[in-house]
């Protein structure tokens, strides 16, 4: 029986035995450093987020690193890298090595941004229907990656950035999304963007959320093109802009008015998502 | 013109110069240890949430220790402890060095039981209108915080936990709910509880999330009694239980079928109170 040819993987597979390999480099402890600003790099980890990362259309693996004991059950994934991916494999013990820290999840990436749209580009690629969350200051990572995981589970087209927020490829950012900030729409504003503005442009109403809003949140119709403005915790949103917005609030009861953010950003998705299904 | 005497303080200021103090052994090396099971001692810190502690009626501070700077700020609070209450306070270099990391919150205080109801005083004590939470295996304390913040700002009746989850008296569960796991009724079910026979002695209805219930969220109408069941992330809550439960799910976007567990409860919550309240 004449044996069928394996077909030749695009990958290539690279073993890795010195910790110190140049190669690796960018792996080198990876919890004392965090790649974004640095060409644009970011670090992505466990099997959830790095599928993320391969299917992403703005973001794209530039190399991975494996224990080689998980490259057979990883191959389905690895199959569908770009042409010539360099993928790096090590025992565990040269990984943990690597990276810092015992790395159970056994697989990092290195990725890199392939498109960067505006938010212009964004907010005019949505549809008549469409629900885009503005973020201003939020600074914690966990939140940021907790906003976006939101985000993707409610289908918002798109997650836009003040100039105060943190980065959401920061590493740990990426791992608490579980992988949704590599594939939600994101852009920053500019420092001299009007944000109202540029939302009215395209159509947009804006819904502050704030503790002070006139409306509550379950009384709210969602508009047909929704942004949804979230503050940080402690100071929430700028006056300058709740005074020009549709203020809502979340009631809560009375002695312990204080929600997380990224919860919110949850209960408001839901109510939108919910309103617009019904 | 005569003096006005100052009133006596009720609690006992007592200052610590050196970090081997035997006095202020609980405080040591917080982050190492976790002092939930000694003796039903916990670590709380920062104002906000020992303010909590001060509030409960089920909790009390057994001592507090304090950045000998913030001692004027925190004042009012100190008025309310219990009489006889020891304030250790130290200057910030000590207090960094007893709690093993730099304590910007500059307050700590141990905390003790005072009453310790049952699963059924709980369900009991509820009025003709209620919502309980009931957990099951949540073993993440930011999650475990998380749900405890959400039930105090709905203000939720009680959160129940099964054997399977973690102490949300763990100082970071307790940091992560901003207090609230010490102002909540919280109680756990014994190993050889059934929670569904409990819950229907007292005319609660089980409400099982679950991304297989036949309800959505959205259409649910809440119960008047109400118990919400949530179970981790991962494995969701056991087969046997969502069998005998009603099962509600929250529509997710195509693709990203994933939500936290805190946000989820945050979700259901929300729902629950709005529906109430109209």
């Amino acid at each position: 029986m004449p044996s069928r040819p394996l077909p030749t993987p695009l990958y290539q597979v690279i073993p890795i035995t010195d910790p110190e390999d140049p190669r690796i480099e960018p792996y080198r402890e990876v919890r004392e450093r965090d790649l974004v600003g640095r060409d644009g790099l970011f670090i992505a980890e466990g099997a959830v987020v790095i599928r993320s990362l391969v299917q992403s259309p703005r973001y794209r693996p530039r190399s991975l690193l494996i224990a080689d004991k998980r490259l057979a059950a990883l191959e389905p994934m690895l199959t569908a890298l770009p042409a010539n991916t360099p993928v790096y494999t090590a025992t565990q013990a040269v990984l943990d090595r690597i990276a810092g820290f015992p790395l159970h999840r056994g697989i990092l990436a290195v990725g890199e941004k392939t498109a960067v749209p505006t938010v212009a580009n964004l907010l005019d690629a949505c549809g008549p229907v469409a629900r885009v969350v503005m973020l201003f200051g939020i600074g914690n990572h966990d939140n940021m990656g907790g906003i976006f995981r939101n985000a993707a589970a409610f289908g918002a087209d798109a997650v836009i950035l003040d100039p105060g927020c943190c980065d959401p490829l920061y590493r740990k950012a990426i791992r608490v999304s579980v992988g949704a900030t590599l594939l939600v729409p994101t852009a920053r504003l500019a420092p001299d963007d009007d944000p109202l503005a540029l939302l009215d442009r395209f159509g947009f109403e804006a819904v502050a959320l704030s503790p002070a809003g006139a409306e509550t949140l379950a009384a709210l119709s969602p508009p047909r093109r929704a942004a949804l403005l979230f503050g940080s915790e402690g100071p929430g949103l700028p006056p300058a802009l709740l005074a020009r917005a549709r203020g809502v609030r979340i009631p809560m009861a009375g002695g312990f008015d204080s929600l997380n953010v990224a919860t919110t950003s949850g209960i408001v998705l839901h109510h939108i998502a919910s309103g617009q299904a019904s």
